[in-house]
C-alpha cells in the first residue's frame, strides 16, 4: 500500500515587549498583550512569582491584585499569585514542578488561559516547562527580572528542567505567547545578577557584531556602576539579535551545531562543577574567556584583540577564573571541563560544533578541538587570575 | 522602547508506512526510513517493546538483533530492546516514564539518534511523551501494533501521559519522524483489541466521507471474521483521512475545537469511570452510540440513519451500553458523563464545542448540549441492550 506523506508548517508568532512599572495601573502593556488573542471578555489569568522577586518587592502580589482588579473586563485571575523559590536548585526539584503543574489542575488553568511567570531564568525555564507540558501546552508570558533572562533566555523559544544531574535534559521547544521586559526589576538585583545578564550580550557582539562589541566598551564603566540607561541599551539589541537569530534557519535546533552558544560548552560543565554557586553568566565570562584565550593559541584572534575581551570582562567585574577550571577527572588527568565538550554533543546530537572566533565579531563553527591547547588556554587563565587583585565576586 | 516582533514558520514532514515482515532481512523499510536523515554512517537506535507485543512475538527481540546485524551499515543498537508493560494503566505511571528517561540518559540517545517505539497506543503514547521532553525531542519513530494505534493514535502528532488520575493530562505537540504500520502485528491481537480500533474508521467515516462508511459497511462482515485485506484496506483509509485533518488548518490544535472528535467527550469519561477496563476504541463506540442518538434526538439525523449506524457497530461486536453510562455522580442526579463534558471543554481551553451528526458523512460543531436529551440517549441505549443477546465483551 502506497505510503502517506505528511508535510505542513506552523507559524509562531510573538512580541518582546518593553515598560518600567508593568502594574501601575495605568500601564496597558499587560492589558494590551493579553488583548492580542482575540477574544471577549476577561481572560483566565494565574502567576507565578519568583520568592527572590517577592521578597525584593513586597507590595508586587497587591499590585497584581489591584491591577488585575481595575482591569477587571479584561483580566480574571482564577487564584492568588503563587510564590515559588527560584534559582538553578529549583530546576532540579520535582515537587516544585509538580506544585506548579498542581496549580493547573486545581485552578483549572486550560489551554485558553494565561499562565504568567514573573523571575529569573530558572524560575522561567521551570515554569515555562510547566506550561508547555500541561494539556500539550497552556499560554505562557514570561515576565522576566533579571539581566541575563531579559536580554537572553526569556526571549527564546526553549524551556527546561534538570534531571539526573544535568542541566536541561529536560524540556521542549515552544514559543511563549508574548515577554515583557519590565527594567524596574533591574533595580534590585544584587550586583551579580546586574552584572551575570551582560556576559550574553557581550557573547552574541564577540560572534556577530562588533559595533555592537563597541557600544558595550564605550558604556562599561557605566554599565559597572549601574546605570539604568545603559543597560536598557545593551539589554534592547542583545535580546533584538536573539530574537533574529532565532527566527532564522532553524527555530527548533534540528542541526547539530547551535550557533550563539559561544562560551557555553565550559560554562555548562563548570556550574554543574561548582554545584551552581556560580551564575550562568559568570559561567559564560569564564567560557568565553577560555575560547578567546584558545582562539588566540589557536593562531585566529590576535593577541591584542584576546587582550581586548578579557580586559573588558575584567572591566566589568568578571572573574575569569575559578579553580574548577582546572579540575580533573577522578583518577584521571583529564580536565573535567573537557567532558563537558562530550555532554554538550551529547545534549545537542550529532557532530561536536564548537563556536570559535575569527575576529571581534565574527565567529566561527569548528568540529574539534585540541585539549592541549585547552589545557594551555586553563593554564594562561590561571596565572592571569594570580596576579590579578582580588575578584569582585 | 520599541518592540521586538518575532515570527516565524516550522516546516514539519514525515510519512506513514505500510509493510508485512518489518524486521525479516529482505525488507528496506526501516532502514530507508532512517536513511531520509541525510546522515552517513550506521544510525544511533534504540527500540522500546511493548510487553504483550514481546509475547505474543518471542522472537521478535532477536529478529530486530538479527536485522540490525545484517544492515550494520545503516543500523547501530545502542542496547538490546527493552520490554515495557502496556496497556493504558501504563501512562499513569511515574516509575515506567523515568525508566524510559533513564534509558537515554544511560544509552546517551541524543537528539540525532532514533528512539523508536513498538506496541499499542498506550506504549507509543508514553515513549512519545519521553523522547518529546528529553534534550527536547529527540527522533521518535512509531510502529504501532493494534488497530487502534494504526489507523488513529500513532499516525498524528500528540504524546501524553495520564496525571492527577486525568487521562493526558500531560503531554506535547510534536510529529514523529515517521510511523511503520506492519500489518503482521494486527494478526495475534486479540479480538477485543482487533474490533476497538475499528470505531475510530467508522468516527471519521461518520463525520467526513459517506463512501468510507458504505465500504465499511459492505465489508463489515468480513472485518467481524478478521479478514487481513479488509482491515488493511480500512487502516489506510482511516490514517490518510487522519493525516490530512492535521495536516489541514490546526495541527497543534490552539483553537477550541477538535473536530475529528465525535463520540469522545463520553467516551474519554466511560475510560475513567471504568478504570479503563474499557479499551479506548470500545468506549468511543458508546460515545458514538449516544452521539449519534443524541443527534437524532435532536433533530438532525432520521431514525434510519441512527439505526443505520448502531446496527453496523453491533454486527462489529460493539457493546453499545455499560453500566457506567448511567451511573451518577455521588449525591447528585447528574449523569457522571456529564461532568465528562466540562472536563473535556477544560482539556481543550475555551469554548464547549462537540461535534454532532447532521447526516452520515457529516458532522456539525455545537456549542451547548442539552442535559436531558443525553438522559433520554442514554436510557434508549440501556433499553436497547437489554433486549440484546449478550455482548461479545
Amino acid at each position: 500500500m502506497e505510503p502517506i506523506e505528511q508535510s505542513f508548517a506552523v507559524k509562531f508568532r510573538y512580541g518582546v515587549y518593553f515598560t518600567q512599572g508593568l502594574f501601575d495601573p495605568e500601564n496597558t502593556v499587560l492589558t494590551d498583550v493579553l488583548q492580542q488573542d482575540k477574544g471577549t471578555g476577561p481572560r483566565k489569568v494565574f502567576f507565578v512569582i519568583d520568592r527572590g522577586v517577592a521578597v525584593a518587592h513586597p507590595h508586587l502580589t497587591q499590585a497584581i491584585k489591584s491591577y488585575a482588579a481595575k482591569h477587571s473586563d479584561i483580566i480574571r485571575l482564577l487564584a492568588d499569585p503563587l510564590v515559588i523559590t527560584g534559582g538553578e536548585e529549583v530546576k532540579n526539584s520535582i515537587p516544585l514542578l509538580q506544585q506548579l503543574l498542581e496549580a493547573v489542575n486545581t485552578h483549572r488553568i486550560d489551554r485558553h488561559a494565561y499562565f504568567i511567570a514573573i523571575g529569573g531564568g530558572a524560575v522561567l525555564d521551570m515554569a515555562g516547562f510547566a506550561a508547555a507540558i500541561a494539556h500539550r501546552g497552556i499560554r505562557h508570558i514570561r515576565i522576566p527580572t533579571t539581566v541575563l533572562a531579559q536580554d537572553d533566555s526569556a526571549v527564546g523559544v526553549k524551556n527546561s528542567f534538570n534531571f539526573f544531574g544535568k542541566k536541561n535534559f529536560l524540556g521542549t521547544f515552544v514559543p511563549p505567547f508574548a515577554v515583557i521586559n519590565d527594567s524596574d526589576f533591574l533595580l534590585t538585583l544584587d550586583d551579580r545578577d546586574w552584572r551575570a545578564g551582560i556576559s550574553e550580550a557581550i557573547k552574541v557582539a564577540l560572534i556577530k557584531d562588533a559595533a555592537f562589541y563597541n557600544q558595550i566598551k564605550q558604556d562599561a564603566a557605566k554599565l559597572a556602576l549601574r546605570d539604568l540607561p545603559a543597560m536598557q541599551r545593551l539589554i534592547h539589541r542583545c535580546a533584538e539579535m536573539h530574537v533574529q537569530h532565532i527566527g532564522g534557519a532553524d527555530p527548533f535546533e534540528s542541526g547539530s551545531s547551535r550557533p550563539l552558544d559561544f562560551g557555553h560548552w565550559a560554562a555548562h560543565k563548570l556550574e554543574q562543577l561548582t554545584h551552581y554557586s556560580l551564575r550562568h553568566g559568570e559561567a559564560v565570562a569564564i567560557g568565553m574567556a577560555l575560547d578567546v584565550t584558545y582562539s588566540m593559541l589557536d593562531g585566529r584572534l590576535t593577541e591584542a584583540e584576546c587582550e581586548d575581551v578579557l580586559e573588558l570582562l575584567e572591566e566589568l567585574g568578571f572573574d575569569l577564573y575559578v579553580p574548577a577550571l582546572s579540575q580533573t577527572e577522578p583518577g584521571s588527568e583529564q580536565l573535567s571541563v573537557i567532558k563537558g565538550l562530550q555532554e554538550f554533543r551529547e545534549h545537542l546530537g550529532g557532530q561536536l560544533t564548537i563556536m570559535l572566533l575569527n575576529r571581534i565579531g565574527e565567529g566561527v563553527e569548528v568540529h574539534h578541538i585540541e585539549e592541549p591547547l585547552v589545557l594551555q588556554a586553563v593554564n594562561l587563565l590561571k596565572k592571569r587570575h594570580q596576579h590579578q587583585p582580588a575578584a569582585n565576586l
